[in-house]
């Protein structure tokens, strides 16, 4: 392939977005660069789950009895990071898996991602809790009531949402990780002391946190428009593909204290 | 679930995209508000696989020799396909396999699917000339040079593309039974004489199709710009995830095109 076939256009902005930099180069602007970045992935991912509605069979562990109690969901994602665990997916430390107890080591590949977590600290997982919050919060509050039958596109559509949502959570632990290289003795006192509460007070900035959901919020009405030739502004009767509103609530009741927490438990065991 | 839980605010949206309606109920209006919606999917799609540099392994035969001369996109596209089939996405006519030879049978879920397609029409696929394309013309036009190790996140990305892709261009099917159930007899003579230029020429709309481009233009300047707090507008300084001007040249050289063969095809086989 030569390099006068790609893509230039799109070089500066992927120069912000590339992939775990090694240990020595993490940054906190790196860090906050791609966690910007994946607020657009989260918005996209929820918009294309509202295309379907809520599909309630998919979600029922009655649906296929052949699966021990699963839902059709639930099967689909075992199966899905069965697959992508096969090809090494899980390889990156970026990409936390649901169902880690069942998953093949990858066959032939050969990965060289850099460990950039403390390694006490690297299987510090929130992903039961963000499983939980999506099918039981989240999903009721952007879909609509009803069955179009597209139970496996619509759980597909799940699983993109989860792993977002699961790499924007756990990228905790780089935040987690630069800010104590960046300035250990900020952080000994309360780690060793084991004080949560300590810990979660010097990771809490109220005045970004307000800047993430005005921003997220934005970013579901600029996205879930319907965008058409004409030229139009935003206004009390656009309506959006999803609710900005329930976007920024995802951010404030969940993203950011899950974060948090992913932060918190990432340093407590950093000096082990 | 109660039915107060369901988000209300993206019903208006959701009426004028859902799924495949009754045969009877088949109007040009609902299919052209499918692919306009399609639109927002397709561009998404392209964004978040542009989160990737090009990644050259995952098409190298040679990756991974006991796949037997198939790319890691290809080994993984073939094995999400028959995760997919086993829980019924095939069952929806919309969705189109690109391997359909080794898809097993979906297994105890009750799919009712309406019969839109005249049968002789239904199977009409351009899955190959979509696959080749994606790969040989359109991948480098949009992704950068470089291998950051993510192949197969790579690999999902570029099938969610290719999905989108799939089924917007297989929409024609229903663009095709439409135009041929509101006006039967425009289209009669050219079938029998299977006059492939005449039917082309009853299908093409020059202004329709200049329309159509220019909205993907401008949608993958929204949905590709960096949103930030502030207000600003598009000018040559704006850098955008995916350069709109491929997207542009995607539908010209290629969605329309292909959209137009399927119809084509689909009409020459509607009166066997």
């Amino acid at each position: 392939m030569a390099s006068t076939e790609h893509s230039t256009a799109a070089t500066s902005e992927m120069d912000e977005e590339k992939e775990a930099p090694p240990p020595q180069d993490l940054t906190l602007g790196w860090v906050r660069d791609a966690l910007i970045r994946q607020e657009d992935s989260i918005v996209f991912a929820l918009i294309e789950r509202a295309r379907f509605p809520y599909n309630a069979p998919a979600y029922d562990p009655c649906l296929l009895p052949q699966q021990g109690g699963r839902s059709l969901v639930e099967a689909f994602a075992r199966g899905a990071e069965v697959l992508q665990a096969k090809f090494g997916r899980y390889q990156n430390p970026e990409e936390v898996s649901f169902f880690p107890d069942d998953l093949p080591a990858p066959s032939g590949i050969p990965y060289n991602f850099p460990e950039v977590f403390h390694p006490a600290s690297a299987s510090v997982t929130a992903n039961n809790a963000i499983w939980n919050m999506y099918f039981n919060d989240l999903l009721p509050l952007f879909t609509v009531e009803g069955d179009d039958g597209n139970y496996t596109s619509t759980a597909a559509a799940d699983l993109v949402c989860l792993q977002a949502l699961s790499r924007r959570i756990h990228y905790g632990k780089y935040v987690a990780e630069v800010k104590f290289r960046d300035a250990p003795q900020d952080y000994m006192t309360a780690i060793c002391a084991k004080d949560r509460d300590a810990l979660m007070k010097l990771l809490t900035f109220e005045a970004v946190e307000e800047m993430v959901k005005r921003r997220v919020l934005k970013k579901a009405m600029v996205f879930g428009q319907t965008v058409t030739l004409e030229d139009k502004t935003f206004d009390d009767e656009t309506k959006y593909k999803v609710d900005p509103a329930v976007v920024a609530r995802l951010y404030d009741e969940w993203v950011i204290p899950l974060t948090k927490d992913i932060e918190v438990e990432y340093l407590l065991r950093r000096l082990d």
